[in-house]
């Protein structure tokens, strides 16, 4: 067998607070990578809309024109970049965009920056296309954001490009205008995930195609517009490669959903409202996670700018995370995900997700310190 | 860059028949791949209504418990095979499922035999993952079966799986109970590529798991339940290859998009009226596509037992059906799909797709019959 990955210890945690839902237990899920809330009316309807008209045969396989039409419009009106509709290609999620990515820009050794921490599948991608990962380590003391003399050192011709993700998960750090802009002189390729933007409550949100051509902006609709279980994606690329992309797409996939993909252009030309109102419920809960974890003894020391995450040491408590994610879950009927699963650099960290409801989020942090007090002496920070 | 796949010609034919509707030229279409009917009412409403209850977020990367369940007891009755729920694998349409087999069956140099002519992107699914195709040469005078003397000579140490499809794209020919036979007991892995099911109109239906556990089973519902744009496939697999897998798709894919997997469920609970109501159609307008192109002098010497698509040799009228495809397309506005498309052996054919309605075909016969009339000197057989 060729390829074996490893699973995710966040999707092992879920499937184990799962197992115990099934049993009867109530589980506070501060473990989820996906927001809880329902997707947007307008989208629905427009969902529902299409299959009724039958939109239901292939699309095109670089994706629905009305589709990339309405994304590069967003392009120009958000971030003021000029982008066509024949440089997106339209995939299902941006997982599969950036496989795409990696398999036509990677030749067998290429390597890339991949900060760490990182989504545990970004790493993966790159292996699997045959590349080879030059983490750049964050760490909290910068709040998770690039070290720009760190990242000065590791630009070689032997790298191929540098990966990042804004706002990250599992940080929540927003790439600043100032990184991007460093990075874009390297001369590298960036490949940005974009996947978050939309959920930023510090800072500005910026794409990496201000600053240059020479990159790949990955987004979608799963986050920002609570359409997980759509599955769509979209990858802003140089033609060159976007051509590359279609072909192997054309072959391994044929074309993304078609009614979906309706569903698509209703979000981004019709949905802003939902998106404003869910950034709203998501900085509320933000700020009821911290202060809360804080509260609790957790040293958190950076803000998390953007997406639904924050990190927490956790180390006053154990070196193993994963142990204790386990023990927490058993004990306290929590879910959270060990810092091991994003890299080296948050081994003794737990990710809390606020992706749940603002009653659900005291819930467990009540029963957090329940479960504190009982198996732990803690001195407030 | 490191792969580059080369485009279908039947699609670059499409694109180019596309273009000329837009100028408002009425083209006759033989070149389509799937099926011109509307999805069944019930898939449709099962699809709007998981959307209503907000069936939209991730589902699990192996797909919905239902589903998976609906297609092991639809194999356990139509085919009186005993399969789980825990051996498939709910995929994005077939192409995925046949590039996750890929990915975790071949290492490099791996020899799979794959038939000539074939799907095109059947040999770019094996070369994509370093595996190396044995062409396999099927003729129209054994009806486009598997030659089983020469089958006998090609099996090596060093081949790791057959390639079948059946019914097959592009000739329509149905594998046999005693062609399955014996293959399973080569022993070497059957890859079955079984997404026409359903659309057969001479013969039995066979699954390589009447006859092997050594084998991958790829199906889904695009093609008799007329849901090409739903994107929805399944592989039934050993267990040790399955869960490598799903962890590929975790990781590259997520999950598949979630209120089509309801949608799934209805159509195979509930929809078989509507595939057999459609097979018949398909039925009758294979044989007015067969008796009509007998008629204009194609030498069609074999039965084309499923599928919707019939091989004509058209080397009479040229040997470079790439040029007729086009000249047929541009004189008569009539779109086929040239054999070259698909291999060696179907070079100077041309496919002709009967996914389209009666007067259609007997509009598109007749303007072939006029420029064959007009262009060429033609001889009844």
């Amino acid at each position: 067998m060729r390829h074996s990955i490893k699973p995710f210890l966040a999707i092992e945690i879920n499937d184990r607070a799962s197992e115990m839902e099934k049993q009867g237990i109530d589980v506070v899920r501060f473990s989820l990578g996906e927001p809880d809330f329902k997707s947007p009316k307008v989208v629905k309807n427009a969902c529902i809309r299409a299959i009724r008209q039958d939109i239901t045969r292939y699309e095109h396989s670089q994706g629905m024109i009305e589709l990339r039409q309405a994304i590069a419009h967003h392009y120009r009106k958000k971030y003021r970049v000029k982008i066509g509709p024949e440089q997106i290609l339209i995939t299902p999620g941006t997982s599969q965009a950036l496989f795409l990515i990696f398999s036509v820009l990677l030749k067998k050794g290429d390597r890339v920056i991949v900060p760490n921490p990182h989504y545990p599948a970004d790493t993966n991608f790159v292996e699997y296309s045959g590349g080879e990962v030059i983490p750049h380590p964050l760490s909290e003391e910068t709040g998770f954001h690039w070290d720009l003399s760190l990242l000065k050192k590791q630009i070689s011709p032997k790298i191929k490009a540098i990966f990042v993700t804004s706002p990250a998960n599992p940080t929540g750090a927003l790439t600043t205008a100032d990184e991007y802009r460093f990075m874009a002189r390297t001369g590298h390729f960036i490949i940005a995930d974009e996947i978050y933007h939309g959920l930023t409550y510090k800072g500005e949100e910026h794409t990496a195609l201000e600053f240059t051509d020479k990159c790949f902006v990955v987004n979608g609709f799963s986050k920002a517009y609570a359409m997980t279980g759509y599955r769509l994606g979209y990858v802003i690329a140089p033609k060159k490669y976007l051509e590359a992309m279609r072909l192997i797409q054309q072959n391994f996939y044929i074309s993304v959903t078609s009614f979906v993909q309706a569903a698509g252009v209703a979000a981004i030309t019709q949905a802003q409202e939902d998106v404003h109102r869910m950034r709203v419920e998501f900085e509320k809960r933000r700020s009821v996670m911290l202060t809360g974890l804080k509260e609790l003894g957790f040293p958190i020391n950076y803000v998390p700018e953007g997406a639904f995450f924050i990190m927490a040491n956790a180390r006053h408590l154990s070196r193993n995370s994963l142990w204790l994610a386990g023990d927490i879950l058993k004990k306290a009927h929590v879910a959270v995900t060990p810092g091991e699963d994003f890299g080296s650099q948050t081994r003794g960290y737990l990710r809390f997700s606020y992706a749940t409801g603002i009653p659900r989020i005291l819930e467990g942090l009540k029963r957090l310190k329940g479960y504190l007090s009982s198996h732990f002496v803690c001195q407030k920070l």
